[in-house]
């Protein structure tokens, strides 16, 4: 087998390189992939020499002899965790998302990403696209999606007030997803400019916090039970204390290697949880499709060419910040 | 103080009675009743001297000397609890609906009910209205939408397949609520004759019951995660094991004095659970009323005017089985 993959560089350009296989093992099928999610994740890795990209979707086009799941044309899609142990105590409890011996993107199966016209990965953790859901929406609810619903499911419910921090890849769909489980959505963001799309999105209230110190004077209307930070940089939590109801939960979803301060005593004497999660096991992933097709969720996406132009442009605009709200990159362009 | 409230009798017929009350206490709040749902339960309590009807929504009136949350023109409503002691396990740790000294419909304040045109009642067990929900749709929810509410929020997820035994005063509520959470609905009803409804309330799919001995042969196309049975009589439990999923919970809301037959095998080996559940917390009152005005869940009402004529043409509308969905009864006929 031979496809095209496209790579990280020295320079950060993304460049045409190939993913060669020479056999295929039992449990393994072949994907031909017609689309990509672009993640701000695959923007740590754009200097390495790897194939990116983590959120495909495509058609099987050949499964291993072992394989039981799937068949030749079946629509399939996979994301940031490419297997796990299935032995640990994690794996064994149903947390497959959290083994240690997971295969995980920019770590593992270097040469091969969602970047492509082809993919080669266990059976098993492919997940069936339903046949509603169009394939363009799919792909970065593959990564975007799962990080999202996960906590959705886990830490929120219907009754409850959830605060989404941020609108782009990631806060976009958390306010669709939090709006169709019917929670009060609050969305904060830095300036007024993204106010009516939040609302056309479902939330209820928004609120612009650039310039502002004392996140008291915002006049939020009721305190925020939940609160899901999807911003691409750190925000400053402790900012936040003063928006959340008593026992509140944060839940900061911004990847970054850096520490953040929280005020310590108020976390104690009022309750409050901060709560670390990150993608989705196999079962959410399942759950999470069926939900967005089922209620109507959709990643608002701008679509590029499968090409190194059309790649390299799509990093860009997701680096300025004008992305809205996820790139995708499709063969069908 | 002296209002109008109605009774039942030896012969099953409501008849117009009278409340008076010497004092107000002070932590009462009087209201004047615009609206009152009729419940199925209410159907239990005809043949007796006793002020009928808990589903009231009403103006705050006067309140009392100690009263801290109410004032005069607030629109509120009641159910079918009226106090709860406050101090024992249930009411310290937040079920305060399970309270065993908790005051009643049917048990307690024999001498009014939510059929008049006044009640006095604990301020801390009214409950305020939210603005955008009409009286009319409210008042039927401070029984029946807080009984379906609750075990929604309890042990439903929005990720779950949902089967509505029953469609009712509680069934086209529970079939909208858990649809406006994002569930996958499934009913199940006697006739075809409500499957349009079903579907307009929010279910995806529709089954017909009457004359199936064996439920595996109704077609159903997935298995059900949970149960909810809202019928007025009890039903088989048992038929319908063949359509649940594997660690399914059966809630059944029915309101009868008989025992029913579980299948004690299968519920071990298949780890199924039965729970019981009735009515609502005031913390879930407060937020299932917020969460039908957030997400507009609105009870179908048939509407008649609150005097022994129309009373009495609900309870027999209701009892024929053609209340579709829910009587109101209303001064403002």
């Amino acid at each position: 087998m031979q496809g095209i993959t496209y790579h990280g560089s020295k320079s950060g350009k993304v460049v045409q390189s190939s993913l060669t296989r020479q056999k295929l093992e039992p449990d393994e099928a072949v994907v031909q992939v017609t689309h990509s999610g672009l993640c701000g994740t695959d923007l740590h890795y754009l200097t390495q020499n790897i194939a990116l990209g983590h959120e495909a979707v495509g058609i099987v086009k050949a499964v291993g002899t072992s394989c039981k799941l799937l068949k030749e044309g079946d629509r399939v899609g996979w994301g940031y965790e490419h297997k796990s142990c299935g032995v640990c105590d994690q794996c064994l409890s149903g947390s497959d998302r959290y083994c240690l011996k997971a295969s995980m993107y920019g770590k593992s199966d270097l040469d091969q990403g969602s970047f492509s016209n082809i993919g080669v990965w266990k059976e098993r953790w492919l997940f069936r696209i339903p046949d509603g859901l169009k394939s363009e929406y799919a792909a970065p609810l593959m990564c975007g999606g799962a990080t999202v619903f996960t906590p959705l499911i886990e830490y929120v419910r219907p009754i409850d007030r959830v605060g989404i921090v941020g609108i782009g890849g990631l806060g976009h769909l958390a306010i669709q997803f939090a709006a169709k489980m019917g929670c009060d959505v609050v969305v904060f963001s830095g300036t007024e400019s993204k106010r009516e799309e939040a609302l056309s999105l479902g939330a209820k209230e928004f609120y612009a916090t650039k310039g502002v110190e004392d996140f008291s004077k915002l006049g939020v209307s009721k305190p925020v039970d939940r609160l899901i930070i999807t911003t691409s940089a750190l925000v400053n939590i402790k900012q936040y204390y003063s928006i959340l109801a008593q026992e509140a939960t944060i839940i900061p979803l911004t990847v970054s290697g850096d520490d953040v301060t929280i005020p310590h005593q108020e976390t104690l004497l009022r309750g409050i949880k901060i709560v670390g999660t990150i993608l989705a096991t196999r079962y959410m992933q399942n759950k999470m499709l069926e939900f967005a097709d089922r209620n109507n969720v959709y990643p608002w996406v701008e679509k590029f060419p499968m090409t190194e132009r059309g790649i390299n442009e799509a990093v860009q605009k997701l680096k300025d910040g004008n992305m809205r709200y996820r790139g995708v990159l499709s063969w069908e362009y």
